[in-house]
């Protein structure tokens, strides 16, 4: 199988390119003087190639060949070759990677992607809509509230805020079948097809438990934060699970991964049918150009890999619709939280008014 | 319960510290705009405190009060709290954390810590030593024959490079067995205890049967990178193993958590027994200053909560160790990897050579 390919920017002098870059790939495959390597097969299979040095913008950019092999098919193996050790290093920030093609038998990327959330949804062309249960201390009652809203609303998907976790003032246990209720009986009334995405958190153990709830009252979506649960985790859960997955960006903030690379790419290939990330003009500091390379990065034809919706969100408004749409176009959804939550009495028309605005979109 | 306390740096002009201080509190809480709260329990007990806001060297440091329960007692959810959204904001730093008394019943810190370490190894006082199976890549036999060699050396603790995973060539359930064969032959040869702390990793079932295997041969320590199986999974695994657990730091470079917070205070909570960070002068840019505030943070008083293991690594050689044990004391453990390996076929030797100096110093 041909070499997994990772680019990295360097900050140093370029006289010492080649010799970063020799340390870069010993430390990332290795981790030992090559000079005390005594097996042939180790050293022609194993040790990571330099394979390309180049200037770029005063620093250079160093490409590293590494063997599929060496990742054992694990997520957190790939994700100790490519950014382990060198993560301690502040000099050194990855800024791209590609797979070779048979890489996917270990990795399939999304089960769903963009088309498995349209079909589920039933949103057939338009962008999607997105917004959040909030703020957490909320009671059971009061999240399944704000839930019927949203869904008379006719909003796609009811996220939880992320940081609505497994606490006791709304544990998974209640939380989740009440929304549940919430939505599927102002479905009923709208005729609509809203979907709630409730937060998972925890360790494998609660993982686990938490499936099961979901499974039992038919959730259709789920919202997970790979940082914070583990990558290892977030790709398990996908087998117990089986519904689309959203990712949460939330202490994924190694601000030496690119964010098109950790969010867009890695993100993806890990399973993720929906990736979120801040936009730009909120209340994070992402450019409009690394905004649109996430999406690009989630959607991008990739061999057989299913497409991830971008999700930008983040301090954004109704306001602002339309110009989201015209950045990021009709695979994305768009994400309001907060920016509903202000209307307080007039939730109700407010996310209408975000629908309708979308719909319009179409 | 009181409150818990994070201290953030943030760069930003002085005049705006404020407003930034009380979005922070919200980003990092309630994640929406505090007007639109009503509910005034949530408003009292779970919206974040401004404790303090004062300058520093040009910027300025935030102290927030963050509720216990909003952390609803998981790993994953209290990292959220203190650093989930705002790792996406590259002007704030997480510099500091502090825990109320009663917050140890949700996580009570390592199982054996430094006192357990010594009673496993039978090292009473002098600093123990600790080296590591390296290259990847290499077999089942030559790994054992490698650890052989350490243990008839009297090396205290062998632990695989943290890049030997589970993959193909030396897949853990051949692997672990065999070193540990190895070492207990070596030990029966010298009387010594020399133990092996293999790596675990992967996703959570993964790791059971991991943990399965290794109790079915005896293992008494473990290697695990809490940020590569993800923190809840690394607090999951130690009540499977119930054997002394050795963080490793690859992939926690989130450079914008101080290390002696990340790899010293906050894995030391989460239950490592040893925590290995890079050293200074070595391959990595710590600072003096850094390394030594992560040793103190492993080992400080904290009511109850045993102490951890400070393991500086990487890059070190048999001629520093007079050097590190004059800086870091005796509760430490000097960890030289690839520095032994270099001897190529004089491998016992500079590894009797290592373990005389440490033993010397006593």
């Amino acid at each position: 199988m041909d070499r997994i390919l990772a680019t990295y920017r360097i900050t140093a002098s370029e006289s010492e390119s080649r010799v970063r870059a020799e340390a870069l790939a010993a430390e990332q495959s290795v981790e030992m003087p090559i000079s005390a390597i005594g097996d042939e097969r180790v050293l022609k299979e194993i040790v990571a190639t330099v394979e390309s040095i180049r200037p770029h913008a005063g620093d250079f950019e160093v490409v590293l060949g590494f063997a599929p092999q060496t990742t054992g098919n694990e997520a957190s193996q790939l994700m100790n070759v490519l950014f382990g050790n060198c993560s301690l290093q502040p000099e050194v920030e990855l800024v791209d990677v590609t797979f070779p093609a048979e890489f996917e038998q270990a990795f399939p990327g999304p089960r769903f992607g963009i088309e498995g959330i349209r079909t589920i949804t039933g949103v057939a062309s338009r962008p999607l809509t997105c917004t959040a249960l909030k703020p957490q201390g909320s009671s059971v009652e009061h999240l399944a509230q704000l839930a019927r809203t949203f869904a008379l609303a006719g909003i796609d998907v009811i996220k939880d805020d992320h940081g609505i976790a497994n606490q006791a003032y709304a544990p998974f246990a209640q939380r989740v079948p009440a929304v549940q209720k919430a939505i599927a009986e102002a479905n009923r009334q709208t005729g609509g097809r809203t979907i709630y995405a409730p937060t998972f958190s925890g360790g494998g153990r609660s993982l686990m438990e938490q499936a099961r709830i979901a499974k039992d009252c038919a959730v259709k979506m789920a919202l997970v934060a790979p940082m914070l649960v583990g990558i290892p985790a977030f790709v398990e859960l996908q087998v117990d699970l089986d519904i689309p997955v959203m990712a949460h960006p939330a202490f994924a903030g190694a601000a030496r991964i690119a964010p098109p690379v950790l969010l867009g790419k890695l993100f993806r290939l890990f399973g993720a049918d929906a990736t979120i990330f801040p936009n730009h003009g909120g209340r994070f500091s992402f450019s409009r150009e690394t905004c649109l390379a996430i999406a690009r990065a989630a959607r991008a034809p990739w061999r057989d890999m299913r497409a991830t919706l971008p999700v930008p969100a983040g301090g954004m408004s109704v306001e602002r619709v339309d110009d989201m749409i015209a950045g990021y176009g009709n695979d994305t959804m768009l994400l309001i939280g907060g920016g509903l939550l202000a209307a307080k009495g007039e939730l109700l028309e407010r996310s209408r008014e975000f629908v309708n605005k979308v719909a319009g979109k179409r």
